[in-house]
């Protein structure tokens, strides 16, 4: 009936045969890719999984020969300098394991999981290759680079405009509008901090740890009710530390960057994985800078410190008695605590090589 | 001299040789991984690559013809059974495209880029893999059945316990502890619901903006101070009504997650893709449960838009004259016609078929 109704069409048959081939050559097409496709994935699932079943099985044989290694050391069964000899051998091949491309393949550091599931669901966010997880690195830098201008300006304004224009008094909006933006800021880094964790940064959980405090901060800030006349300036007390805070927290975050941005170019300029430097005492370069960083941090850690106790004793002595000044003011000397412990660790385990 | 010295010591050199021998195999061996690993991840980006292409080619040429096709059939160059015929051929083609293992390597829905950009940066939160964003969307579904209890059980507490043991008086701890909570649930809704656009699920953009609106409205009502005594139940008539709201969106979500839920279940069951169930006829029968679902829905929107105007009255008769008060009610006015509107206009879409 159809071949009926076509013939008395009048339509070119030419052109017919010619659509209707390309399109039949579309589908044909498509399932082919369809076919491919399918192929590719399941292909590229299984030689994943058995590279991960590798990867996995290799570090632990490392990790079993180490020990092997420090029992026949410590039962005198072993000459020393071959010992150390293969220590070392133990250690590079760790190296390739952990920084180069088969690091991908390894489990992932389980640590962070809990907040990137929490917030994103069970999302692979993990990335195979080297270039995306640089690229992705670079991004989070200039990411922090851009913030900590803002963090230095927009508190700064805010102080600057209280005492010429707002007579020393805050209006509400502004501070809380800060302070919304410093949630989203830190719950971003946070997320960002976590992702890098995955995708194999050495990143210690303090730092991302302190970061969840600054989210929790922020949070509790909001609630904070910023009052008005009379008697600003003393009600106001607490806004205003933790402002002064904030724009120490931008100095910080604008050095650290300055720091950190080096050290990633040096070691791509270098082309080597990270701790291949460390192990073979190529330190790159930039640790000469990390003890003159380290004192400006201190001088910060200390003010952080100090701005905490503050905001306790405006709590305690019962000028402002909301419960979020004293939290932020536990929070932040905390934190404060918690930034040096770290700092001081990290420099200890540089200065070992 | 290191042979030398070994002489010296006493070790039993047989375990010697054994160690340095499975030292020697495993660095071996985690080079050979290293190697495999790199031809590995260089094999499929490449493949990926190729694959990419030819989709997004196939695309374009499915497109092509198609318009093709109705400049054939409108200059009358066609017959109008073949040009069906045709047109069902393409659309079948386009549904394997779009929903077969293919469809990952056609470009994603750029929308929600923005919003997860600026929470993770660049990272690519697409799967390749069928099941996991299967197992992506399972869990999204249980994430908010969760939630939804909560949702009824949190704020209903708080009202229940206003009315029995705080004498008409919400303090303002838990119901700040409840609006922090919003706020994290919202964020986490609006960045999975985008994760699971960005891997091919088409909901519509209007329910991740509403999500927006609800992280908003969570930030404000946060910085809106809760007063106590004197008077107090006149002046937290905003916060009230905000609470009624939220129960509201616990009876909304329970439903819907029911309905989406057995959709979910009924298409995993068929073992077959979305769009084409809807191309092809089969509505896998839960379209019937829609007709029930919707009159609930248009009801529960109507008390939104109710609450939201509420809010306005309180703010401009002047009870509550914050401005938190009415940017509340003008969003949940807004919410509640955006709702209506995106829900017509689902029940439409689906009343074609
Ligand atoms: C001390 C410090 C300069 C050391 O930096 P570093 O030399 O990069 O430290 P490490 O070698 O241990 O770094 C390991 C990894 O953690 C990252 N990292 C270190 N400190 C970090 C921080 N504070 N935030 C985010 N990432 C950090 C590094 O980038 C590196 O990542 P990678 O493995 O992906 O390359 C740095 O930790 C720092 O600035 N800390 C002080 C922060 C502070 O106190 N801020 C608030 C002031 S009150
Ligand atoms: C009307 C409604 C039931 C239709 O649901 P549906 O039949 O799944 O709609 P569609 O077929 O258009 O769904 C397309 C996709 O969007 C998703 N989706 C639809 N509505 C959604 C919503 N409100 N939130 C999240 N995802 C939604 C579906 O799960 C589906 O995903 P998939 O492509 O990955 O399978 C649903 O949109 C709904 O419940 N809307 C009302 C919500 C509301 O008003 N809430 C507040 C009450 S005041």
């Amino acid at each position: 009936m159809g071949d009926a109704k076509r013939n008395t069409s009048s339509s070119s048959s030419g052109s017919d045969e010619e659509i209707r081939a390309q399109v039949a050559k579309a589908v044909e097409e498509v399932k082919e890719l369809q076919d491919k496709a399918a192929s590719f994935v399941s292909r590229a699932a299984t030689d994943e999984q058995s590279l991960r079943q590798r990867a996995q099985s290799l570090d632990s044989s490392i990790r079993r020969l180490r020990s092997q290694l420090y029992s026949l050391l410590s039962s005198k069964a072993l000459d020393h300098k071959l010992a150390e000899k293969l220590e070392e051998d133990l250690q590079r091949a760790t190296c390739v394991l952990v920084d180069g491309e088969a690091a991908s393949f390894l489990p992932g550091k389980s640590q962070g999981g809990g907040f990137l599931r929490m917030f994103l669901g069970p999302i692979n966010v993990r990335s195979s290759s080297k270039d995306i997880q640089l690229k992705v690195k670079e991004e989070y830098n200039a990411y922090r680079d851009r913030t900590a201008l803002l963090f230095l300006i927009f508190p700064a304004t805010l102080l600057i405009l209280r005492s010429w224009i707002w007579d020393g008094c805050l209006p509400a909006f502004p501070v809380q509008a800060y302070q919304a933006w410093l949630l989203f800021l830190y719950t971003g880094l946070a997320l960002r901090e976590n992702i890098l964790r995955v995708n194999g940064s050495d990143i210690r959980p303090w730092w991302i740890y302190h970061h969840y405090c600054a989210v929790f901060m922020a949070l509790v800030s909001l609630t904070w009710e910023i009052k008005g006349q009379p008697n600003c300036s003393q009600k106001q007390r607490g806004v205003q530390l933790f402002l002064q805070w904030a724009m120490m927290q931008g100095v910080a975050m604008l050095l650290q960057n300055r720091y950190q941005r080096q050290r990633l170019y040096t070691r791509i300029a270098l082309g080597k994985a990270k701790r291949m430097d460390v192990v073979w005492g190529e330190t790159a370069g930039v640790d000469g800078q990390l003890w003159i960083l380290c004192p400006i941090l201190f001088v910060l850690q200390g003010f952080e410190a100090y701005v905490g106790i503050q905001l306790l004793t405006t709590a305690f002595i019962g000028v402002v008695s909301e419960w979020q000044v004293s939290f932020c003011g536990v929070l932040l000397v905390l934190m404060a605590v918690g930034n040096f412990v770290n700092t001081v660790q990290t420099l200890m385990v540089k200065s070992r090589f």
